[in-house]
């Protein structure tokens, strides 16, 4: 097995470099972070440094494996460590991330299968592993084990050692993932690393490069070697770029060819709809939506052009023997996914699930991780049927869902309708959510898309995660409304998830400096602060030896605990 | 009993008219709608014309009764009728919105308990049941027997004759309530009562007017005489106010006193808060977030301070006959609520809970309609312990809750948290949610807060009437998906909860008016269209006679259907 040295630099894959060199023969500009970036006629802020998202916080590595965690400080002396997934700061892009893994994968060389499942299957504890478990709180050996039953994947593509380790399984914290990628109508590579930098700032586990325009490759490289999550992608969108976008060339060959370029670039896993069989595909005629996912459509046209199975599925054990040997995870995509109401739990839909199944134990057999992709639109009451029989006929190999969205009638507002759904299916056992943007039905998010999109997702998370118990969910919870009910304004603001979001609403209403220390806020007003009035209510019964004494308890002092009207 | 004539004109109760008139005798403006007003130092634009809000739609009153509706029309020549809150458009705010119930309210003078409640119970259909019943598609009779049973009110002060009587009850479409009102801190009836506008724009089914600062009365007036939706209040609110926040100044008589003053404005429900019981306070000692209802910290301090039980549980038959004689509806308040996920379905909580079950009882029998307030804060995994035990201990009277919020971590995205709980407890069978904004923590919500809020909470309503089966909700879901898959644009932005949301959303990728007809989007570009492909696929089956010619029809014909990459 060759050294994983063409994920060293930029320079590899002989890339051009479009913006990035063109700025830094700029040389008045202050670097790539610190300029305005003018992108489609319109100014691109550059981002904020992280101290001012995130105010009181100090990012830590802690350990000998220098695993990374955020603690907020409290105006009380308190401390609250946050799960980061914010990576190195301050690097240069050109250079990329520092290669954390890169001793850890050195040590492996000769091993023909360097996946986490071989290793936790030979009762091996890998540093990956011991560092994912040091950021859930959990015992590697724990981590070993549901590795090895196949419940958890530890997606880290040796060619990609800029990666910190973590789990996506539920019987860890539910992960989120946030899409990104350009389109032939919008192609920015600025822009999509700073929407990569901007997920993950606000909490994205995993990110997803869908690019489908131009510079897929150079897109795909700035993205791997800035990132310190693992990277998906979806190859049939590359391969179908390279054959000019007609379908029926498709073949095995070019998709093999495709994987092994994504491969060595270092991307941790790839979905890949080999469970669109031909015989699926007329279960869709019918359907108000017909097929939404792009990669389903693909798959389902070149089936019926050919009338030939799906070769992915035809050729699923070639595809699992390379996927090994980087330690690429599946994602088994749902192309039959529903993509309306309507369209829920169909026979089209469930049919694929059972295929994904079978496809599972094959993987596993090559020592792949693997993990299952799901819907997609699906009303409440018929999100549990989702997770029930994708945990029987997959053998509880992580579930992946798109939202659901829980309605069709709300595009918009797609991040809340599938949120809602994301929260309920994550309670149930999905493992990692993928998130849905407000333009979601509408366009390609922007910068402003993608944090409404991780924030609405880092809610449904950690709903999800607080409902299934959790260790140590509710801590953050209990902290923050502690803070809230004792008026420390600040500590309410910096234990959020967006700490500057709700301290600019605050601020609306309440500007001065001195409203940060007030013990009542601009909705209710000093006299009709139940908060307050509770406190004095407490006070009231401190005092108090016997509910008896309570009323001239009162009289004395509680009086004038109250302030009165004007 | 007197003939309702108090609510007939602005000028009853005294009224001043400090913004209104104002504007009315300065000639040149262009009257109160027209005029962007300037309010705190910015200008709010005025409310754009409902056209404006809802493309392609007419509001339409149908059959004898007027029951208002709005159409959508489709490109298609199909039509979508939806439940409209709006009201009558462009109305004098001085003369008030017409008076349509006046005249059913006229013929049922010498009855002294008219409630709807005592009607039903009677075998009797008002006009209001079967107004109720046509905006529902819902048989009258059912309707009737809804209400008789208690499982549903209608709630209609014969002093509110402009409202457009509905329906909050589990057998019928989930309702939402929006709150608005000004405090202390923030003062202004001119944007309270666009407020108001606002959130029925967006279709909120009743609101409620919780001010809490100056004018509290004549800013009610203006909002009740304007509003074709119930009004609801907390009546404490304004009995502090009164005592000049002195709490343990507070009696039942003032209560009462304020109680008419209201009634006779119109007001259609009172949250009472008589089951914050002196026995459950020490209860409350021990929470993360002890008492967060205002109402719940009032009455609490009041029973402290006179260690007397509550005077609105001791006066309780007094407050219903009062209520009786006007038809205003019990919202039986639940002061203590869980302010935080570590305090919910605590003993506090439920114990009041049990005591609002005994109140319904009491107020049945006094032929007054009720519904039950809710939660507060609740992990999911506790809110259908909630929803069972208010059915069971509360006789199945409707329930009405305050979000839940799933997770105290989110402060500026309260509407997210809250819609997840929303739904959900909406499924499980709560009648009406009441929003929950952005600024839901940290101050008073504007107008952007109100719609957000609003638009959250249509979509949590819908999402529980989907999942719950009800008769038509699916309609909406079906046809816009339809529109979706054939690329009309248009249509799906105008079947949408926000039609000019969806547009500019999609302007922002997608600017000129040709990409409204085209068959792709800024997400995928034409290549990768799933719809698209979907829509060849299709074609390609429907000309095949087998599945064995697919192939070679795909070669004569369906190689054109793809537009080749550039």
């Amino acid at each position: 097995m060759d050294k994983p040295k063409s994920a060293g630099s930029m320079d590899d894959n002989n890339l051009k470099s479009p913006f990035f060199s063109t700025r830094a023969s700029s040389s008045s500009t202050p670097g790539y972070l610190g300029a305005a970036i003018v992108a489609r006629g319109h100014a691109l802020d550059p981002l904020p440094p992280l101290v001012e998202s995130f105010p009181s916080s100090t990012k830590l590595e802690l350990g000998d494996l220098q695993v990374p965690v955020r603690r907020i400080e409290l105006s009380n002396g308190d401390t609250c460590d946050v799960y980061d997934t914010t990576g190195p700061q301050g690097c240069d892009l050109q250079a990329g991330l520092p290669k954390r893994r890169q001793a850890w994968i050195d040590a492996r060389q000769g091993i023909e299968h360097p996946t986490q499942l071989w290793f936790a299957r030979q009762g091996i504890i890998t540093e990956e592993m011991r560092f994912a478990a040091l950021r859930e709180g959990h015992d590697a050996e724990f981590v070993r084990s549901e590795i090895a039953r196949g419940r958890a994947i530890l997606p880290n593509n040796m060619y990609h050692p800029e990666s910190e380790p973590m789990l996506i399984g539920r019987s860890f914290l539910t992960k989120i993932n946030a899409n990104i990628g350009n389109s032939a109508i919008r192609s920015d590579i600025r822009e999509e690393v700073e929407k990569l930098q901007w997920s993950i700032r606000w909490g994205a586990d995993t990110v997803m490069d869908l690019s489908t325009g131009k510079d897929i490759h150079l897109t795909r490289q700035w993205i791997l070697r800035n990132s310190p999550v693992p990277i998906g992608t979806v190859p049939i969108y590359q391969c179908l770029e390279k054959v000019g976008g007609k379908v029926e060339d498709l073949t095995l060959e070019l998709f093999l060819e495709t994987l092994e370029e994504q491969a060595k670039q270092g991307v941790d896993y790839f979905t890949i709809h080999a469970g669109v069989l031909l015989r699926y595909v007329p279960m869709t005629q019918k359907r108000v939506t017909g097929i939404v996912s792009r990669g389903g459509s693909i798959m389902a046209r070149w089936c019926l052009a050919h009338h030939k199975e799906n070769f992915l599925y035809t050729g699923f054990e070639e595809i699992c023997k390379l996927m090994a040997r980087y330690d690429i995870a599946f994602s088994l995509g749902d192309g039959l996914r529903p993509g309306s109401i309507a369209d829920a739990n169909d026979e089209a839909q469930l049919s694929e699930l059972r295929t994904l199944g079978e496809l599972t134990q094959v993987a596993w057999r090559h020592d792949c991780q693997v993990m299952i992709e799901g819907p997609g639109h699906v009303p409440l009451n018929k999100i549990k049927e989702n997770m029930d029989l994708q945990l029987e006929l997959c053998h509880e190999a992580p579930f992946y869902t798109l939202g659901p969205l829980t309605t069709d009638i709300a595009p918009g507002y797609d991040h809340i309708t599938s949120a809602i759904g994301a929260a309920l299916i994550g309670w149930y056992g999905t493992a990692m959510l993928c998130y849905v943007t407000p333009k979601e039905h509408l366009g390609l998010p922007d910068r402003k898309d993608v944090k409404d999109g991780v924030i609405a997702y880092k809610i449904a998370a950690h709903v999800a995660d607080l409902a299934k118990g959790h260790p140590g969910a509710q801590q953050r919870d209990n902290l923050l409304s502690q803070a809230r009910f004792e008026f420390r304004w600040q500590d309410q603001f910096n234990l959020s998830l967006d700490p500057t979001t709700a301290r600019s609403l605050h601020d609306e209403s309440l500007p001065a400096d001195a409203a940060k220390t007030s013990h009542f806020c601009s909705m209710c007003g000093p006299h009709f602060c139940s908060m307050r009035i509770t406190q004095d209510v407490r006070d009231m019964a401190a005092k108090d030896e016997g509910m008896a004494q309570m009323s001239e308890e009162f009289h004395k002092h509680g009086a004038q605990l109250y302030v009165p009207a004007e």
